[in-house]
């Protein structure tokens, strides 16, 4: 088992990262507090796993609350649901909220764990790639609003993340390449040996060979941990992270949450910001062929889908936290290896990608 | 204008205590941030108070949620609404949220100020009473739940609270006494010299004399902020300031919220504290009758509705935030000035409280 320490003072927290996790009751055990355990998952993760935790955490007032499955059903109404459980159980402010499932639950398990008495404990279990390289780090929680995609939320820490590589063996294809492009941004963001190990190592990632997987997880992790470290709060650097998803989000919405994964829109929004920052001259042709060429090699898409148009993506860009005095701003590529936030682009270029206009690079 | 300042590092704010304050332009224009700003209130505040943000305000993106009055649509209904007005107005996480009203308002405004987009900032002027002695000071957010009130919610400070009071020129006599059950509370907790102080002054205060009630709201504000600064996340001392509360919070789920105010209930449920506290033998029947004669000088309530069975208001303490391990803890008096939490009472003797034998005190 390997360990990231996540280091913020008070609210530090190590991630756990190995193959048969879950089935590790002594693990288990000491690792979620608490007399009063509310597993929050959903429909289709319950049957698989929920039973490691049951038989794991005995003498415990145990009880799970199951939610339908997708991203579309990451809203305040699954929220108070599980305040409605909470209360009907009368937990205590000493109670422990365990989300079981990917970010989606931990989303929404993370907010409830947030706002329930304002604040009991939280112990996140990532059963998806993307969810274990992401959206467990960082404390990042949130439900979407039809107005907008994580609206609501709180910035809240674990008190311990447990990566169990043995979840993703139940994980449709899809959902593993959508966690590869997680691992991808990682790679583009700020650590080009990642970026060159991933290459190396695609395949072995598509084909779940274990090692390697918990390799790419734990540098991830690594990745990741280091930018929260330096900016809990997201007011500079921790900006950085949403490579891709500025244009991500913009898909997912125009498109209907649930339809593209997460990580299918990061993956071409990832591509777009390469041709932007191409197209305005801040990378080469080259550089932005080997980034649509990596996330096409992943069996990502590196285009927006064709029945959304580039009003439509522009109108749901215009409502993203990171934008400033009406000004969209953008995570691009100074270089592979080097991103920062610009809000001081031509428009007329982000309007040709946004139109799929090519910048002369193609997969 | 006296100035109090909370001390709590990063999230230190001032509370700002004087006659005319929202009349002062240079005053609003210097201590409310932000470009965006999203006036939360109430149908009764609106109309005596709002004009003066607006026309203090200038050169601001301006704009006002007003929400029905009263504590039954302190719901995520409300909390809701105000997500939505500040997404379709597209306000950006550099926006501000400015709470005009009482507690209700406050406490639903400052929960919408932590989640939108993980937070933004918050300005609190609160306009009755109880709002600028209690709920505006120490960073509780929350809304109601059907199961349970304050629920829902997080610990969030201020950036600044402006007490002006003009505000309370306004104010129905029965909510003025019910922010005198604050006062009172403060008396009461910990500082027996204010204890004399208030009753000396009841009169002055029943008659709203500024100069007294803004030395009231100064004192109280000090009481409460320095139990603030040290325990802010509630972890032990802070619980003190729950002096009455757990059965008042009892008294208000019981009756329906809305049917008494907070400060009423509060007020029977430091007369329940007291005659518990008599009954345990921890304080004499001369200190108990102490207590109750004030709160009935203020003209407040000294024992529950007799509508509300001793049994529904036992089931309603059952869910309370200090509640451990299934057992009710109440801040009882060791002496008048000095409470603590206690969870080693005889059962019997809160029976016989909730059942209003009397413990041979009468007001």
């Amino acid at each position: 088992m390997i360990t990231v320490k996540v280091e913020l003072g008070a609210r530090s927290y190590p991630i756990l990262i190995g193959l048969g996790l879950l089935a590790d009751k002594n693990l288990l055990s000491s690792v979620i507090p608490g007399k009063q355990v509310m597993v929050v998952t959903n429909e289709v993760v319950a049957p698989l796993y929920e039973k490691f935790l049951r038989t794991g955490l005995t003498n415990r007032d145990y009880r799970v609350v199951t939610l339908a499955d997708g991203e579309q059903y990451k809203t305040l109404v699954s929220f108070e649901r599980i305040m409605t459980a909470l209360l009907e159980a009368r937990y205590e402010r000493s109670a422990t909220i365990v989300a079981l499932g990917g970010g989606v639950v931990g989303d929404i398990a993370g907010f409830a764990a947030a706002s329930y008495q304002r604040g009991i404990k939280f112990i996140q279990i990532p059963t998806t790639l993307l969810a274990q390289v992401d959206s467990s780090v960082g404390g990042k929680t949130a439900v979407n609003h039809p107005l907008g995609k994580n609206m609501i939320g709180a910035f809240y820490q674990p008190q311990a993340v447990i990566a169990d590589l043995g979840t993703l063996e139940t994980l449709p294809d899809r959902e593993l390449k959508a966690g590869l492009a997680e691992v991808i941004k990682y790679g583009l963001l700020g650590d080009r040996v990642f970026l060159d190990w991933i290459e190396a190592n695609l395949d072995a990632l598509v084909a779940r060979d274990s090692t390697t997987l918990i390799y790419a997880i734990e540098r991830s992790c690594r990745v990741k941990a280091a930018i929260v470290m330096a900016d809990e709060n997201e007011s500079g650097q921790r900006a950085l992270l949403n490579l891709g998803h500025t244009f991500g989000h913009a898909i997912e919405h125009a498109l209907g949450y649930g339809v593209w994964l997460h990580g299918e829109a990061v993956a071409a929004g990832m591509c777009m910001a390469a041709r932007l920052s191409c197209r305005l001259k801040l990378i080469t042709h080259a550089d932005c062929a080997r980034v649509i060429h990596l996330i096409t090699r992943a069996g990502l898409p590196s285009a927006p889908p064709v029945e959304v148009s580039a009003e439509a993506l522009l109108e749901a860009m215009r409502v993203d936290k990171k934008n400033k005095d009406g000004q969209i701003r953008l995570v691009l590529f100074d270089a592979l290896g080097a991103t920062r936030l610009h809000d001081d682009y031509a428009t007329s270029a982000l309007y040709a990608v946004l139109h799929g206009e090519q910048c002369g690079v193609t997969a």
